[in-house]
């Protein structure tokens, strides 16, 4: 039997977990890819991977062809850093004006979209653009930002804009945790090979836990490599979570209802875990 | 400064570079890139890779664009198991038949082009062949294997037809060493990096020393996941080295000479190595 193919996102948000993955000599028992999450959930649909993080938009427009992992998914519970609503006006006064969407983002789009309209009343019209801050404010009246661009706004503060840090937005509003990503297999992969898949369940378990007790040697190691401070990765490490206990799972079922009830997803999907 | 970008060969002749550098958390300090040896070749051309392993006969078409790492390279002292001619007839009666060469390889092309010419005197011609033993029979009176392919004819000797191990022919021929791929910096990233370059040398040369010590350990691990038992891995992990010592970059040189003296190279170059 070949190593399950394992994806990985290859962005901040995941290094924790692939430091303790490496700590735990992980990487000789699965066959690692890395790339963008909606590029992951497209070679797990094609089959090119076994199991992989893919965004939770994802995950739902396609959940009859997955089974998740029970105990991890990119999580938050209030605010999240990296996924950042930057507002020449306040979010409430967003109608009628545009919104410009980093195309970098699947799950973080909807959430957007969901919470301007319903968390803040707008009617805002959406338009999809690369992430560059300035060019998006040339064009839009706001922007959301993920990643590297918006920890740099969440950091930097801007002048004389709004900032609305998305996860503490979503936890103030329903009082449940953000769920982003979540681990999918392939359902026939998972009914074929339940033993490979428990392997890197139990794999990811591990490494998250060794990655929870070692959180200052990986802001230290991500200030070696990356353009941040030791302290500003501690403090957006803190803010993660990796979790998919039952009250994250009702956050995503809450996400996904928000999602429909926007027109972003047909129907919410029942959430089949591995092993549950 | 972004992480080294560092090729790696996803074969199984190196697997016990790749255990030692998990084993020694090298993973978290360079953005390993896996494929084969002629595509790391083309990523390091183009920019995309900074440090990788390429085939010898790539490395010398392209040398002055490229230095050596000094310590490592993947050679052999007599037998490989791995690079194997299977011919119908002895190989000093190939004359006027038709040799298969895989097209999965590069420096073993060129290195039974030089034993069937000069080793065994025969003028033979020669085709391009996907690696599949009984199509490439059919075709033709004998076929060059590489990888998978050449350990399982090695291991199972298929009967009626005459192997070569091309690794012992050609210490037997020449007294030399053979090197088949080396770690090739790009010039450029090398004269702007240097400390970069030495911190990728030396965790090479620490995970080489550390798999020298667990080849037991590390042909268990094979077995576990590739299709031979572990004796075999051991027995040719024994045969393989990772040596690029004088002797063994003698052997690069006469290889070099003879690829250029059965017109397969332009010339000889002169061969530069990081630091030296």
């Amino acid at each position: 039997m070949p190593r399950p193919r394992l994806g990985h996102i290859q962005f901040i948000n995941c290094l924790p977990l692939y430091y303790g993955m490496v700590k735990n000599d992980v990487l000789l028992d699965v066959d690692l890819v890395k790339a963008n999450p909606a590029d992951l959930a497209a070679e797990l649909l094609d089959g090119r991977l076994d199991v992989a993080p893919i965004p939770a938009i994802e995950y739902a427009r396609h959940a009859d062809r997955f089974v998740l992992l029970p105990d991890i998914a990119i999580s938050s519970e209030g605010e999240v850093q990296s996924i950042l609503l930057v507002s020449k006006v306040p979010a409430g006064e967003l109608s009628g004006r545009t919104v410009a969407l980093t195309d970098t983002s699947r799950t973080s789009q909807v959430l957007a979209r969901v919470l301007i309209a319903k968390r803040w009343g707008a009617e805002a019209t959406y338009t999809e653009m690369p992430p560059d801050l300035p060019a998006m404010l040339r064009d839009a009246d706001a922007a959301l930002l993920i990643g590297d661009e918006a920890l740099r706004a969440y950091w930097d503060h801007p002048e004389g804009l709004y900032t609305y840090d998305l996860g503490h937005e979503w936890t103030e509003w329903t009082g449940l945790p953000m769920v982003y990503a979540v681990w999918a297999v392939r359902r026939d992969y998972a009914e074929e090979n339940p033993a490979a898949v428990q392997a890197v369940a139990d794999a990811l378990t591990n490494s998250l836990s060794y990655c929870r007790g070692h959180l200052d040697d990986i802001s230290e190691y991500a200030a070696r490599w990356e353009q941040f401070p030791a302290e500003k990765f501690r403090s957006y490490f803190d803010a993660l979570r990796f979790r998919f206990q039952p009250q994250f799972r009702e956050g995503l079922a809450r996400y996904l209802a928000e999602a429909v009830a926007i027109g972003q997803l047909d129907s919410v999907p029942a959430i089949e875990v591995f092993g549950e």
